[in-house]
């Protein structure tokens, strides 16, 4: 008996319940993926199938309904037990999908009718049109608030150019969700998410992700060679540089990253004890039994961080149903959401490693699933918003009472 | 703006303030205590007279009614902050004051009438007569399932014999709760909680605590040289060498250790950080804009594991009204609980560790506050139950599937 | 400027040259054998054109005259710089020489003419013969002072049989040197070192090696299905299941296992810091800044643990030249060179993790040597003697005054 | 059997076991000064009476004969088995001997008499007139190249103004060895140490240490209210603010530093290790046995990096007799050294930790030793140069191709 996380809600507990019988699918798959480096496009049915791409719209919208952060995270943990290269790319889209959800609910609350509308039909494009998400935002680098990306005016519209890296889910996606940089009427300079479909002219999903780890997630580069896009596809955003709107916007991406990590760890520490204790054997030695030990203690804290997090933005939601919130408090959970990505994603890393120890060698061999989940798990760290080097630098300038200027 | 805990509760977030506000009592206090090496009995005082050991019992009964484990350490973290040195006399009364309360539900959720009654005597003893308990529970060597202390039967009741060590608030407590082994009617050996009155013949409170840290505790060692008590003072109990029954009354001494531990760290970043600011800085090194940031994920961390386990139990007690629950679950929720401990322990220490480092040395010397948090919070990992070399112990053998048979 | 090890020989420093030298040719291997898990054999063939495998031959028997472990130690290092995979492979065969070594110097001091011609004989095959060595040591499930692998009498000698695994460099070694049980002519069971012809009718070097990282050393399993030896190929050896003499074979197994965990953390510092400076930046995160000065002071703390250990073993030889030295002595030696060895082993895998986060993310792909290095790296502390968990085991039972009884 | 450090020259061995001898003495005034917080005289007194303080100074002058900075590293950790509070005020003499020895060899060397005499005058009043030196080099908020004590002329020569802080054995030596300001004929600021007798007018050593640890150091401030000195007393010294002749004169101050955190490792581990076997013992707990196995393997990590860092500044003496060498040289030695010092600090700390948790609570009475080396070992890494934020700052620099253009 163990105390995994658990969802809060019911339409979350189905979630996790499809997430757990998914991860089967998957994990069927992720081996082969795994060792050719390709993109397991029947997993990705598989979930969308049963409309796992839907969790985060409201039932009334025809979605399955799991309004808190805190459930989906909980179910993404599932998901990366079966292959968290499939989940991480699952999480980009549920990461916008989660956006789009405040901003209907904040478009209802205030009273503007127009903003609610147009947040529903993104809802309605996910739930009837089958609309995934992939993020096309890393750059090489990359300032994180101004898109080296851009979109210049056209007669009729835009044109985007630029260059991304690790679109994760790139291969399967029908939507990138692009950082692009334009520069509106009074010449000031704006970062804005495009939603560019992946088939428009232009659009190049070049086949070059080879990494060591999460091989199978499709992670490419995209080629935005001249896009067009109608006049109505950029607008809006925030000013390009300005810390506050791109930490609003990217509050759950800490938990939501968290929670791959979260997965590979609690699969390679589950994996590593059962096989220790199906291979038999004496008085365990006190390394062996320190690993067990030390893992149990990082798992139970690793879980408690990442569901913390996701409540105090559940509860933030809930508190200023149609505000943001002040600067100070975007500041502070989305610090804070960054110090338990932080911290799950380098606890996870120690875990596999223990796991791989526990093992005595057996894990080192490709044939077992903790050679791959110790590939994989240290992908974590890397992913933005924030890699961790940015995310420990965030840290200590708002601990030091410092503006959070620079990402 | 950080995210300390908050109650759940509003009986409990009233707890949490007026622990606050005696905090600034007990931070009055507590320097020349700590220097000296004596009992804070104004503090005592100040806590008496607030109530605040009433807290755990339920309104109707008198109390302050926070019926919340989870409230009840958020409030001890914020004790913690003023002198935890009290803080962990006040969390021993509050376990077996949680343990009463939970007896007490227990007993009207079963109907059993009679056990009600009992453990309401013992919350109006609380309320009315100002008992105040200090556990007298460590021995030297210890077995912690077969106290050496032993109650022999007299005529009239019982005689009691031993030697107890680290009986913190010894000095100021009305009452001890001893662990003492006895001999049932049927031969069998068994482990019992006596209640002792500190002023009883024969109880001798010695003023031998001398420590490292959390000198002001009065962790005194007590005699029992044949302290006679009435015949029903020991009954009951369970059978000794049990480590079932053991972990069930101990459930919630994990998130109470735990909770002076957070409380430390707290205080020691924050003093470390404001005092950093306070001075004045061009830009900070980067060994101390890690240090910052790093303790900002570990607080993070720890909060959240520390509140994790408080609410599993919460929600255990919640889900099993009238019985223990199953075996497995008390020894996942005991094993839960000191995971807890073992991670919020040594956590809290690397974290004043750090807060020492940030000061550059001028934490180094008596006259900070850095120095004493430096030797307090080193006693974490001490703590019964359980010691952190016994709870790795416990968690290796249930991680590798085998029974807790030893403690 | 840094300080990296520097041989204490002339000897030793030419063959220093040599080993950077070849790092070169080794480098340009590297990667496609990595990729492909296959053995790298013109590598090999570099190795054994410039008589590397003769390193610890004296020069007057034909060698390199490398006679000091602590050099063939730092030259080790700079084999690993260019593929640590085939570095493993010729640290066994040359902890083997320095064995042959150590024991003919030992015949010669003490006038033991027959046992210094018969190490003398061996030389003469590594000189002159190409006798490359690889140990078939390991089996699954081991019990490392008794091989499941046994030989029996036959009219004319000896029958092998028995399964080894992690054969490294198999593919390309002439000589395999296999532990072997046999029952001696008092009926006692003895432990002894087999010289097996790669190419004898009835070995059978699998080509089953695909592993994690180390992908290049072609630790393969081997079969000996009945290998007939000849009368003298058995004798000698040490009572099975006695540490000492066990111990005593395998004094330098430590240090030559660190080498490679050493050179790999060096070439992937370099190479990491080098990248960073190169890429062109400004000021240098915090984060960044602390994992350099980190891997600075690690690498630091592991070289000069690796060369205080070898060097304590040259210095317990020529204090020692005629005998073993005391079961103390041996046991403290064996000790002291796994505490060098677990040290090395896992802060090499730090500095490696470090140097792939100061990468960015960079190293993370498969075309960065760094993906390599942190795949390469976690192999060290499997390696036996000793794996890092009985290492810990032995270095906890010696450092509590217990005897080494089981490895 | 263990492998403490060893000297490489009779001369050395001398001075080791007399340090060994001296030991008993201090340690037999350590408890009570400790815990008073006193200066122990009488155990200064005993170095002074078996002339330790002229240990570096040649025999041919005098003293003991001790010229490698390895052999007063090594003996240092011997003191401070005994007491690390004043084994650092001892290496605080010895730092300034060691350059004085370096001077005086460097004069001989280059034929420069002038030079050589006027350090083989200083060597004289160390062997005839028991000069004995304490730095008085630290001040609050500190510029470490640049001080804020500063020596203005007067008609007859210059008058001293300044406070210093961290004066260790201030209450004992004869001698301060101030850092100073002052300004020269040509306007420029310079940095030289002065010699200031403890008894002129105007020095003023208050009785103000009293710290967590080392409380026995007499690490007092110093107020120097315009001391008189002659006009000779100045001169010399290099450019304020220039880091490499700052860095030339502190090239032994790492590993002195990290010697006395040695010698408190090495005593704790070995207390609380016998004292576990002597408290007879089943069989140990994994925690027990990991922490026993990791100090090992530390211990051994320690006394190897302070011995190469220690034996790389003999060989840079030894191969620049006459000549400082390069500032490249000069940057990678006093970098390599401090890479020793963070090491053997920061290990220190965990091992003594380690050893406290072995004690299994025991250790945190004061009476144990436990709880003195708890306190004194965190010392080490605020000791400058250099503090541990900067070394880690100086090394991150130099590590990522920086000038090391600020300390």
């Amino acid at each position: 008996m163990s105390f995994e996380l658990a969802a809060k809600t019911e339409a979350g507990a189905c979630l996790v319940r499809l997430a757990e019988h998914l991860a089967e699918d998957l994990a069927a798959h992720a081996v082969d993926h795994d060792r050719a480096g390709t993109y397991p496009f029947k997993s990705f049915a598989a979930l969308a199938d049963h409309r796992y791409f839907t969790a985060a719209v409201p039932e009334e919208q025809g979605g399955l309904g799991v309004t808190l952060v805190h459930d989906v995270v909980v179910a993404s943990t599932r998901l990366a037990h079966g292959d968290p290269a499939v989940a991480i790319g699952v999480n980009m889209h549920l990461q916008v999908a989660l956006n789009i959800l405040r901003r209907w609910q904040m478009g209802i609350a205030s009273g503007n009718e127009r903003r609610a509308a147009a947040f529903e039909a993104s809802m309605g494009m996910i739930v009837n049109d089958g609309m995934v998400m992939a993020a096309a935002i890393s750059e090489p680098g990359q300032d994180l608030t101004r898109p080296g990306t851009v979109a210049t005016r056209t007669e009729s519209g835009w044109r985007i150019k630029g260059r991304k890296i690790f679109c994760t889910m790139a291969p399967a996606a029908t939507t990138l969700i692009a950082s692009v940089r334009f520069t509106d009427d009074d010449g000031g300079e704006r970062y804005v998410f495009a939603q560019i479909p992946s088939d428009a002219p232009g659009v190049e999903v070049l086949d070059d992700w080879d990494a060591l780890g999460m091989r199978a997630s499709g992670s490419n580069s995209v080629q935005f060679n001249g896009v067009e896009l109608p006049a109505a596809a950029i607008r809006g955003g925030f000013p390009a540089g300005d810390p506050l709107p791109y930490m609003e916007r990217n509050l759950t991406a800490g938990v939501l990253h968290g929670s791959s990590s979260l997965g590979i760890a609690e699969a390679a520490d589950t994996f590593a004890r059962s096989d220790f204790i199906e291979r038999g054997h004496g008085v365990a030695r006190a390394h062996t039994r320190m690993l067990a030990a030390e893992n149990a203690v990082e798992l139970s804290a690793c879980r408690a961080t990442l569901a913390r997090a996701a409540t105090l933005l559940d509860e933030h939601y809930a508190a200023n149903p149609s505000t943001d919130g002040t600067d100070e408090q975007i500041t502070a959970l989305f610090a804070e959401g960054q110090a338990a990505k932080a911290f799950v994603n380098e606890a996870a890393t120690r875990i596999v490693d223990r796991a791989l120890a526990l093992s005595g060698g057996a894990g080192y061999l490709s044939k077992s699933p903790l050679s791959r989940a110790y590939r994989d798990v240290r992908a974590g760290s890397f992913m933005h918003p924030l890699g961790v080097t940015r995310a420990y630098e965030l840290l200590g300038h708002v601990s030091l009472g410092e503006a959070p200027t620079q990402l």
